[in-house]
């Protein structure tokens, strides 16, 4: 017997809305069979052509101008927020109190009371809420998270991170949504760093305190001011007792899209990069007695026994940064058609908020030159 | 307008059907507009059941057991034949003669006048032909062959590659078809040579001799005997001088799907690696001078301005193995579309007699014990 | 004629007190002609035999047992003081102000305070005084400096650093003085922090403030209490504007002496690790129009026209970490046969305590959470 | 009670005999207490001038310009020939037959012929001789040859070797000894190759057969023509088995010193390289049930049970290519100190001889067109 549909309304076309279409298509026939067949009802933007362009390139149903129209549709079952991030909480949160679940991208809201308030409204709507920090779903970063679980790590010391990019570095690069504060919430930190902590978070724990600093090397470019952040630097201290770093760029040359952590506990570390991310780093020590070939073991995460590895390819048939889009997807949908929970291998709303309020601290702390506490809400 | 469509027959629904079936379904939005849109008519295997999962699975209007059905239907444009070796020849002839166009998985035939033949009739029906090499349609090998075309590694010294496995080192792994001479023709000399092969002739140039051995360090295995070689070895030598090594094994430990290429030449050296395939390592003498930071570069190849880029993502984002099949189909479709050639880029089936031949002379030389000059037929 | 020849007295004949031995009597036929030709004249250790037998080792004509008697040889024009941290002060004095120039292993001194004090008394003394921080020694190190001093990098950035060590993560390792803070000032800290601090400098430039946390996860040892940090992470900036984070770790499974930096500007980037001191990463932005190369270049730093490869082999034969210590000593015998600078590219005691400046203002942030600004005196 | 001397008399004083003369001074007090205490008595080479810088520079007592100087000397026990090749036979025959011990560059000759000669009459003498394959030596290298001994890697399939470096790529490169038949024997075979086929012996033992090929591919260059091989290619048997290949060339642009080698078997793999001369990359299958983590550990062989590290560092301070003679010298003194055997972790001229054997092979294969056996000669 055939799956049963689940209709996916969309909010944005652009570089998120293109990944999670493909992850919808991709489901349908990849991740056999799909817990739920994403029938693609409608999309939604503000420039018809381009929105008509898109569903048809996608296969949605039905370009419309107005997300509202998603909101109101009765055949929606799930409301895709791939917009910018000034359009995350008002639809989200009318997509949920309209009993759709929903699937936001990051970060959650630009503020932490914005991503509060999205959590906390999406939460009373009693909705499946999925936040789409889709590097959890790296099989080479879940099997970490997996291996730390089980204490073959042992108890963690240290967690250090950095994401760099280099896209911003001309300073004639001209004005984008993403370097304006009113659009964006902030720059590298909300968009960069929002994934770091995250990564933080889901594989060492919760954050208690922060320090850091803020910068913005090239405030004036062609056709506007930057009021948002080129860079951040972090010092971060885990509720366990670990500590670490946290930093992020757009200042990078020669780094593509590269985000890397390092962790060491008690019993091994283990390292990822994201330009490589079909491998981990591994370091177990002690794994044999008189031992004299320990080293960081290159791990091709690429065995049937690895973590979403049963959809795919014969080992060593590396898959690519789309496919984390997949995994992400098909784990909600799965949620959806189990009514299962989201967490605690995705991340729901509050981990989105959660995430934006270690952001805020580190503007916080950049502005008051103190290291701040952070008090996490509760509903 | 949209695209106008293509009908496709399948036979062979396991890993290559797999791959290539994504394929299809990937072409119709993400390198979009398509040339052609892919219509999946119909799917042809031997067991019954899975081959109507397959078709469901993979949105076959129809799933059928005699392949000789797909020839004689008129909806398809497009064979697509990625059965086992020893299904190669006649369903491929059969389907050009029907005026189909072919595209065949490599190794073309299991043994050079096999695949001769399977060119010589294909040619005959002046139809479309393509062996799929899908490794000439990695990004980063593609950006060798556009570099080494403009002149910018200088004449061509030499060519070493290696293409190493370990799926079958447990000498408890299984009889399965790849191992039997008379299903697959050989083992990795026909499996993973043919793509070495093939790359050298893309890359580098002709071969002009070949000295070798073929090695099966475990021949009796549970459920048979096994009559292939579990790896070669061989000396090269091309028609423009060049001198190199190919090789490829089955029995490495560590070695998932490690093939991997240096060309060195008068003005640079290149070195792939299939496991991290989005990168290429350059060496370029003298770029500056006076330069004191001369080194390979580490290229991640996901540029917009790099081969197959306009349709993915931002820089760094990377790519799988499996969106070589998207280029090559793509390619395909392309040269269908506009009545235009497979080659130079893409490997006609000329392509696959001339790596058969090279493949068959490796063999012959293991025999033999003596360097055995190649002589390739024309038409 | 051969080079004339300067009386050397050393204090410590333990780890550094080898390292800089084998300079001695490396420099004496490797950077030859030598600046001036080391007479080993005496050693002085508080174990007698050890310190006997070390004399025998290294060829040091006489073994003594109180540091006061170098002070007073006249045969000795070089006091080297490899001593642990708390006779750091003392017999560097003692020296100067006994005419002899004076070499001191880093940390200059336990705490700022006792830095300034021995910069004050030696520079006053008139003597050559140099500070060991070897690392600038490093050939890429050098050539790294020299790029950026040419302007290749451009405007800094950013600088990342992270100095890993792992000799102490076994709750079984026992106490040791570079574990008690009356011997040692702190932990790694003083230890690895400094020497990474110091190449934040000799790099990038003058640090303004700092925001950090220090961490003592394993307090209690067999033999003692651990009074020192067996860890730090701070977040840095710099006069310039650069900022970064500096973190080092004696607890990280599989880092054995993993000194790395990172340093991203507004033309390029340079990354280096420690573990491969012969390589220095290196990004030049747009070195060539229409360049579809662009990637880390794996400079393997050992070419003729690189810094310090004019004394050794021909390129690709490898340097290994004790010729550090050659380049480091050459240099200050050169400046003392001279009478030149140790700096820019030595390190001298006013170097040594800007270091210390940085290093006590990570310990008060740590203490008051506040980010803390560095104000260096001057004589 | 100090070590007792042997008088050492070198022939040779370029880069080889720099190399051997760091050695011996680096024994004295490095590889502590050395097994004999060099004692530099003279050093022969022709041009008279150099000779003197060199005695100075390096510490031999006596310059002389005829090594007939040398063989007559009573002060000397040990000859170390460091001459170009087609000064290998004369003086080592001449200083073994006097009653010296011998330590010769390799290749030991110029053809197996006169390698076997040397070998003969050297072995008559009764002195203790030593070829000088110095990569024997490398502490990773060693680390491999104890692990296959012991069983780690299990039954060897596969070595495969290549030794690529760049110095005489530019057509421009002048005429030298190393070029010329006369003088060097053969190009980079001899210089080159009998590394590697050195290296194959000693960790995967004899070779039965080769097929290969020579190439020049710059025949006239300023100052004469070149009548030996720029590279050559091959394909190896060994007694026990496996198969492989090894290669080498001086035409490989971005390759310096690059000597690589993987060896594959039933248990594990392990690479090498030699301009990252510290790691060993080894895999181990199997070595934990349900291990999710396996791959090649990169293995910084710096820890105190590995070869040779006793005289060295901490863990990770690492070592250069010049510490392989220290290595290599100190086995030879600590032979003749016991009345010990060179073999098997040193290179006597049986191996030597052997080596020369192979590389001959590889020579007649190419011009025979023939897979060659290779029978060897026993004294």
């Amino acid at each position: 017997m055939d799956p049963q549909q689940i209709g996916v309304g969309m909010l944005g076309y652009a570089f998120m809305g293109k990944a999670h279409s493909n992850a919808y298509r991709t489901i349908e026939y990849m991740t056999w069979p799909p817990p739920l067949r994403p029938a693609l009802v409608a999309i939604a933007g503000r420039n018809q052509d381009a929105v008509a362009e898109a569903a048809r390139r996608y296969g949605f149903a039905e370009p419309i101008s107005d997300w509202r129209a998603l909101v109101t549709d009765d055949r929606i079952g799930l409301l895709d927020n791939t917009g910018p991030n000034n359009l995350h909480a008002e639809p989200t949160i009318a997509a949920a109190e309209a009993g759709k679940h929903v699937l936001c991208e990051k970060p959650l809201g630009r503020t932490a009371d914005e991503a509060f308030e999205i959590w906390r409204r999406t939460a009373a709507a009693e909705v499946k809420h999925m936040c789409a920090f889709n590097y959890r779903f790296v099989p080479a970063v879940r099997l970490a998270r997996e291996m730390i679980e089980a204490g073959e790590i042992g108890e963690i010391y240290h967690f250090r991170a950095r994401y760099l990019q280099e896209w911003i570095i001309d300073p004639k690069f001209e004005m984008v949504w993403r370097l304006n504060k009113d659009e964006a919430g902030s720059g590298a930190l909300g968009d960069l760093g929002a994934h770091v902590v995250d990564l933080a978070r889901f594989l060492v724990g919760e954050i208690s305190d922060v320090s850091g600093l803020t910068r913005t090397f090239i405030s004036d470019r062609p056709g506007g001011h930057v009021d948002v952040d080129d860079a951040f630097e972090s010092v971060v201290s885990f509720e366990n007792g670990a500590a670490g770093t946290i930093e992020a760029s757009r200042l990078c040359h020669g780094r593509r899209n590269a985000m890397t952590f390092e962790i060491n506990g008690s019993k091994g570390s283990v390292v990822f990069e994201l330009e490589r991310l079909n491998e981990l780093q591994v370091y177990l020590a002690g794994s044999r007695p008189g031992d004299r070939a320990q080293g960081f073991r290159q791990v091709l995460v690429s065995e049937a026994d690895h973590p979403f590895w049963e959809w795919w390819w014969p080992q060593g048939h590396i898959l690519g940064w789309e496919h984390t889009f997949v995994h992400e997807i098909h784990h909600l949908l799965r949620v959806i058609a189990d009514d299962g929970d989201v967490r605690p291998y995705g991340a729901d709303f509050e981990d989105g908020y959660r995430a934006a309020e270690v952001c805020d601290a580190i503007v916080r702390s950049s502005e008051t030159g103190r290291r701040e506490e952070i008090s996490y809400r509760s509903l």
